[in-house]
């Protein structure tokens, strides 16, 4: 087998690869929107927001709008603007997540925060906001408006909520439940009905797409916050134990917690949003978890709502677009293991 | 004359205070919906957000949105969404603002992020813009969300071109125009543009209403950047000089900075940015204003706008409201006097 075939091979058989061959259409043309959208006479707000859009995201929310049309046989070219408006939504809670975490890194490069500081994050994440909502009252589609801007309020809700229980040791798993669905799921939801919308989708394949992208958000960020305590250094740009050392209440923590003794309690209260917490310190709590199963109990969990997401489609006819949707749901479970 | 007849004399020669009257049935209705949408499960979120929205701001924005839909016969209600709409749009940047500002104080209160902190403030201010989107989706009045949209845009841009404006002694009065009108009369401008279109006026009166907004808007912030500099400590909520010592680069400085010599300009640079200027300094800064006349002249070209205001109304029939909002007018301009 000639090395071209086998990239070729390992390109077909990785589902987010296989999702980007079949919207690479459309998104050549969200793509163009994106970068048309983030021009501004004030020099500041694309240098900004063209370091951080095009800082390698896998644009996974507007592939989904775009998928999400397509399955129903495209529409009147809506998705292109709400797929666009999607990603501009995802990218201004990016710059003011980075802000409110103090983050320093951000895809494996600085944080926009660190070279253009907290104070043009904020501005030019509320600017990547109202180019968001321009580009959807373009569409004039008045419902998908309406999914997409109460996705809007329900997401900073979500960052609220979970800035409210930061380091509070007697957060839920139903809390936790909460926070992702608010700040992560939804987004997919919208993401994922308003394409199908646009794809001219009937009542119940729209509901049908929701299902599956609030179930698919679930499980996306269930396996994030797996990974912040087991993934490589790098690999997500992101350093291990830094959901602890910022103080997140995310499930790995909140299992442990329920299980474990008066020292080990001790243990992941002081590292607990503790930004000086020692990689010793921090692996100190990973062997708690370890030992209470938490990282892998979060990935089962994560488990069940990727089967959720593939039994929300079951219904719709079969096709190629199906099956990379479920394969993609597949697919990022697994990168975890 | 008895007391209660006074103040009732009192009262109906402040345009401000008839302005209230004669919009004091619908904006009953507004401030339900603005204590409705505040609303969440998440404590911090109303705690926060009424703190900002009861903290006795006149609601003029608002109220300038109900007055042009009044003005016009009043249409199918819209305008009380907009209107609510619109505080929430001011508010949520007014948090954005007092972060990026680091200010310690508003409407001579604690500024919210002294209280909650900046982090909250940005995440509350990102739902306070989520809800203004969903009210205005509510209406399914498309033209207006496109007004309304565009705004929110020019604001934040108008935002982060002021930040990077901060301390630049080369900024132009053309500059200073450009930031007023995109951070602040855009909005008095979208503000009376929805409402109108609420009331039904047609395209003529529409556009009036819409320069009317803008032109009161740039005459505002014109009397506000005076009277920074001018304005009884306490009287604003604001001290004075706090443009001064973040570096806003507004018209009372720049139109000293083109005529100061050499020793002058030294001084207003060693202050200007400085949070730890001293009294002395300010009123040395001032005193250099005083010897260009600039606070008069940057009130002068307030008084300018609000002829241009008022002129904006001279088509539309005669009538109690007109009369109103042209009152409005002249004494936002006066209140520097």
């Amino acid at each position: 087998m000639s090395v071209l075939t086998q990239i070729k091979e390992a390109q077909v058989s990785n589902p987010v690869e296989r999702l980007m061959a079949a919207t690479a259409a459309d998104m050549e043309r969200v793509n163009a929107l994106i970068l048309d959208r983030a021009r501004s006479h004030v020099d500041m707000v694309p240098e900004l927001a063209r370091y951080l859009i095009d800082s390698g995201g896998k644009r996974l929310r507007p592939m989904l709008t775009v998928a999400a049309a397509l399955l129903f046989g495209r529409g009147r070219g809506n998705e292109i603007n709400f797929a666009a408006a999607v990603e501009f939504m995802h990218n201004a809670t990016l710059l003011h997540d980075d802000v409110v975490d103090e983050s320093d890194m951000r895809r494996g490069q600085r944080a926009a925060r660190m070279i253009w500081g907290n104070k043009a994050s904020i501005l030019v994440g509320d600017f990547l906001l109202g180019q968001a909502f321009m580009m959807m009252v373009e569409t004039g589609d008045i419902d998908a408006l309406g999914v997409l801007s109460a996705a809007s309020a329900v997401m900073a809700e979500g960052e609220v909520f979970q800035l409210a229980k930061t380091g509070d040791l007697t957060t839920t798993q139903a809390d936790y439940s909460e926070v992702i669905r608010a700040k992560t799921a939804v987004l997919f939801e919208a993401a994922c009905e308003v394409g199908a919308m646009s794809g001219g989708a009937d009542a119940e394949g729209r509901k049908a797409l929701a299902a599956y992208g609030l179930e698919l958000g679930n499980a996306f960020q269930l396996v994030d916050d797996a990974l912040d305590y087991g993934g490589q250094s790098g690999t997500l740009g992101k350093n291990v134990g830094d959901d602890l050392r910022e103080g997140k209440m995310t499930l790995p923590v909140i299992l442990a917690l329920e299980e474990a003794g008066e020292s080990e309690r001790a243990l992941i209260a002081s590292a607990l949003g503790n930004a000086e917490a020692t990689d010793l310190e921090v692996h100190q709590v990973v062997a708690i978890f370890n030992r209470y199963d938490t990282l892998n109990r979060t990935l089962a969990k994560a488990g069940g709502h990727a089967r959720a997401a593939i039994a929300a489609l079951a219904p719709l006819p079969e096709g190629e677009m199906k099956t990379i949707l479920m394969d993609v749901v597949e697919y990022s479970v697994s990168r975890a293991s």
